[in-house]
């Protein structure tokens, strides 16, 4: 029998835990899909109107989906309430810092309004077990010493619209635990990577370029911008991972730090991408793509996800940049 | 030669430091006007459509005043563009905590979309010497120990719709001066009272109950909620002064608190305003008034304020608590 019909049967489905995912057609949101069926779960999501479906065309026929705009308040609640999900994880966002500078307003709407509307649903849901909210770890902004390792007690000091929007959303979540007893647990995902990423962040722009490069598509010459700073990398099936264990174990009202641990150099990430490349590249520094980072380094301890959830990192960072190089070789060959 | 005369002639008026206020006709707003007339500043302001110019009929005639929604983002540019203002005071503002519990999607609108109006508009002025924006203590929320005195680097843990939305207002006007040099600063004003306030605020709900029952419009029996809170009282006309000292000297990106640095219990608040009346007054405990609070004591140091903007407060709250008194002993006598 086909999962398929297995997810449609209204019998077996009932017996089955049902989440329903806000973003479900995004990347992390695709592999979050995809996880949750892989243990067991009944799995119904949103996409924007105008979303694609490419990220989860493969296990579309065992998902529940629904065109939702969440800054429809209405409809969210009536689309929500009738599949009357034991779990939400609300990923949909405004997700680019970048895009977030000039598309502040919107991102304040979707970001934050947005959220109210997802909690304000998930406040009149009677068999919801937990709700998780994503956040990031865009919401520290500036901290000192620059250097130090992040743990969730770090106040916070957004310096990007994205960011200010994330702390605010993350401080409606506590205040819907906290006052109203809405069962919600705050994700902090530091950065994760893997395939189905879009362009605009930096390890898909190198990823697609050295593709492109080694397909013959692009002249054997990279542009890049700032390679100083340093991040913390997950995979972001280990990152989905970790929403799961949320979902299961995480403390309403909360903040978990998703993340590796270790910090690693822009500079680092592009080296290990050249490596996939049988051509030799010119990397050049494009100076639109200068937006210098006020945060040189940005690692956090995940030590409270692993005491609390059980969370480890699977992957290994150059395992993940290589699947996602397959994945930039696989799309711009079939395009 | 009338004031009033004076503020419209353009020649006299160009010499003169311009000030524009949102929320001109409220409690803040008006005093602040006053305090700027006074000043000899000339005064511009913007109020909702609906807003009585109660608080302001006094001075109206040297005002040059606006109805203006601050969410209509294009008006708001408009008016304040033409005016072309040296100081921007933005107090408009869902402003009642109580209110903001049932009201949080337009307190988020009002208090951050508004702001975010206001800080568009200040980033495309060419003369724009300060702005001011209007913050609250209640961005703080929950902090411990339970009764420590607070200062600007206290972190923001808001537990209402309406502290969220002033922590997350602050954070956007700290981006604003730091990443786009926009010279605004911010006021973290701690409990404010004095004429003029509206009754949803403690002091001018008891003030009122105890003028009308001096009046004998009321039975010598007054409804009260928790007494035990203590709380940081500062008279309106100490707090509008502060908003001048901020316009001339605050530094950009920096947050300051305007308080008195003593707490005072809402007991003795009561007990001062019912010395004020000949009528031997039976208080009751209302339990619908019992929203009980998570801060027991709110007390603020003013240091940065004294130290950098030469901040002092010159009403003692015995005083303050007398002329509101009064006032509602006038507002009541003639209606």
């Amino acid at each position: 029998m086909p999962i398929s019909s297995v997810c449609q049967s209204p019998d077996n489905s009932l017996k089955k835990k049902r989440a329903f995912i806000t973003g479900i057609g995004g990347f992390a949101g695709s592999f979050l899909a995809e996880e949750l069926l892989s243990h067991g779960y009944h799995v119904s999501g949103a996409l924007m109107r105008a979303a694609t479906t490419e990220n989860i065309k493969s296990i579309q026929n065992n998902l529940e989906l629904f065109r939702l705009d969440i800054l429809n308040a209405d409809r969210t609640q009536q689309v929500i309430s009738k599949l009357q999900p034991d779990y939400i994880f609300h990923l949909a966002a405004l997700a680019s810092v970048g895009k977030s500078f000039s598309m502040e307003r919107l991102t304040y709407r979707i970001n934050v309004e947005g959220t109210l509307n997802i909690l304000q649903t998930a406040d009149v849901l009677s068999r919801l077990k937990k709700m998780v909210f994503v956040g990031s770890a865009d919401c520290y902004g500036i901290f000192s010493p620059k250097n130090k390792t992040l743990t969730e007690d770090q106040p916070l000091n957004p310096i990007s619209p994205y960011g200010i929007s994330k702390a605010a959303a993350e401080q409606l979540c506590r205040y819907y635990a906290q006052q109203r007893n809405v069962p919600v647990t705050i994700a902090r995902s530091f950065n994760h990577c893997g395939p189905r990423q879009t362009e605009n962040f930096v390890v898909p722009d190198f990823a697609r370029q050295i593709a492109a490069i080694e397909l013959g598509l692009q002249k054997p010459r990279m542009a890049v911008g700032d390679l100083g700073a340093r991040r913390d990398f997950s995979d972001v099936r280990d990152i989905v991972r970790g929403y799961r264990l949320l979902a299961e174990d995480g403390h309403p009202g909360r903040s978990y730090q998703l993340c590796s641990g270790r910090a690693v150099a822009i500079k680092t990430v592009l080296n290990t991408l050249l490596g996939f490349t049988t051509k030799k590249v010119r990397v050049v520094t494009d100076r639109t793509r200068l937006r210098k980072s006020n945060i040189p380094i940005l690692r956090g301890s995940n030590q409270r996800a692993v005491q609390e959830l059980g969370y480890i990192s699977r992957y290994n960072l150059k395992a993940t940049l290589y699947n996602t190089f397959e994945y930039w070789i696989t799309k711009l060959s079939s395009s």
